[in-house]
């Protein structure tokens, strides 16, 4: 079973690493990092490259394939290379996945129209604008597609996907592996529960830092 | 504020890319991912390199140290440049942290000798051979030293560092950016929670899978 996990300039590291962590657990997995060109790629700090090991002419028919967000989702989503690649997969994929704002990638190719879908909860409004219908919730699965909320979700996502794919027992076992049983220290995980104030003070910096 | 997050051939990706999420949108943060030689280095699984921009040599006084856990801890736990290295940024380190199995190779350097200390669940017992207290928590702070359980703790180990540094306001706003509202679709990530015969088979396999 073969994973693709799309890197691009300025993606967001835990959006890819998290599912990864998870994914490439699944017995037979072969997960590849693949972008336009191989070599490094810088995240959206700039402070963290991963290598490309593929290019995505080297990746024919992923069965799974995973696009993570970032802030600006505007290299991948134009006209080109990348999005010519995820509609090439995507016909034959078994899986096309995303987090964060990946679906608004996802969205651009074309791929969602229709379809419910999630994403970062500052990007939720963007999905109708590619005809996809937009789910505020963590994950959401239609028919082959399935789509994580912001950044952590997609360990949640992948956590999911691992158990449509390989039952309920195996992704238990990753969990506990991955000592997944979180407890984040604070309640401010989204925007109902964290205080207004703060939502507040994202929603307003969030011109500068989403133009998907 | 400079972080040094250490890279070491076979580490978990998970362990150093969660709590980096976290830490490299504290204000003033400067993270650097650090190997003994600067380059491309392998994580457990030898599907994903992250970059080490700059050798151990390069990095003389971080305020925060991260090490992260992998199945094998012996190269960096050995006598050698690396041990050496922690020892030496430990010195005047703010904060000298670690996720997982890192916590034994900071034992191996000598740093947790009568502190209490976490670690993945399957080598806390690991723990007492370093002088350290084992604690079976998700987060464990003693004096700046704070460790985080087994891989996904790294990012509620980062979280309760970012409240320290910079605040509550801070820490709830970085969790709210990565939307760290954490799901699980089992309640599988803890030994006391997880199937018997899948926390007894991992116990079985964790012989060969590590070796700290």
């Amino acid at each position: 079973m073969r994973v693709a996990i799309l890197l691009y300039d300025r993606f967001t590291a835990l959006d890819a690493v998290g599912p990864y962590e998870i994914l490439c657990r699944l017995p037979g997995a072969e997960v590849v990092f693949t972008a336009e060109r191989t070599g490094p790629v810088r995240n959206d700090a700039g402070s963290l490259t991963i290598v490309a090991d593929a290019s995505i002419d080297e990746i024919a028919a992923p069965d799974i394939v995973l696009v993570p967000g970032g802030p600006d989702t505007s290299g991948p989503s134009a006209d080109g290379p990348v999005r010519d690649w995820l509609r090439a997969v995507d016909a034959t994929s078994t899986w096309t996945t995303s987090v964060c704002t990946g679906s608004l990638i996802l969205g651009a190719a074309g791929l969602l129209s229709g379809r419910r879908a999630t994403s970062h909860w500052l990007a939720l409004d963007l999905l109708p604008s590619f005809g996809a219908v937009p789910v505020s919730e963590r994950v959401v699965t239609d028919g082959k597609y399935v789509t994580g909320a912001g950044v952590s979700a997609g360990i949640d996502m992948a956590l999911t996907l691992a158990g449509k794919i390989a039952g309920d027992e195996v992704a238990q076992r990753i969990q506990l592996g991955a000592e997944y049983a979180p407890e984040p220290p604070y309640d401010a995980g989204r925007p109902d529960t964290a205080p207004a104030e703060i939502v507040d003070g994202i929603r307003a910096m969030s011109g500068r830092i989403l133009q998907g």
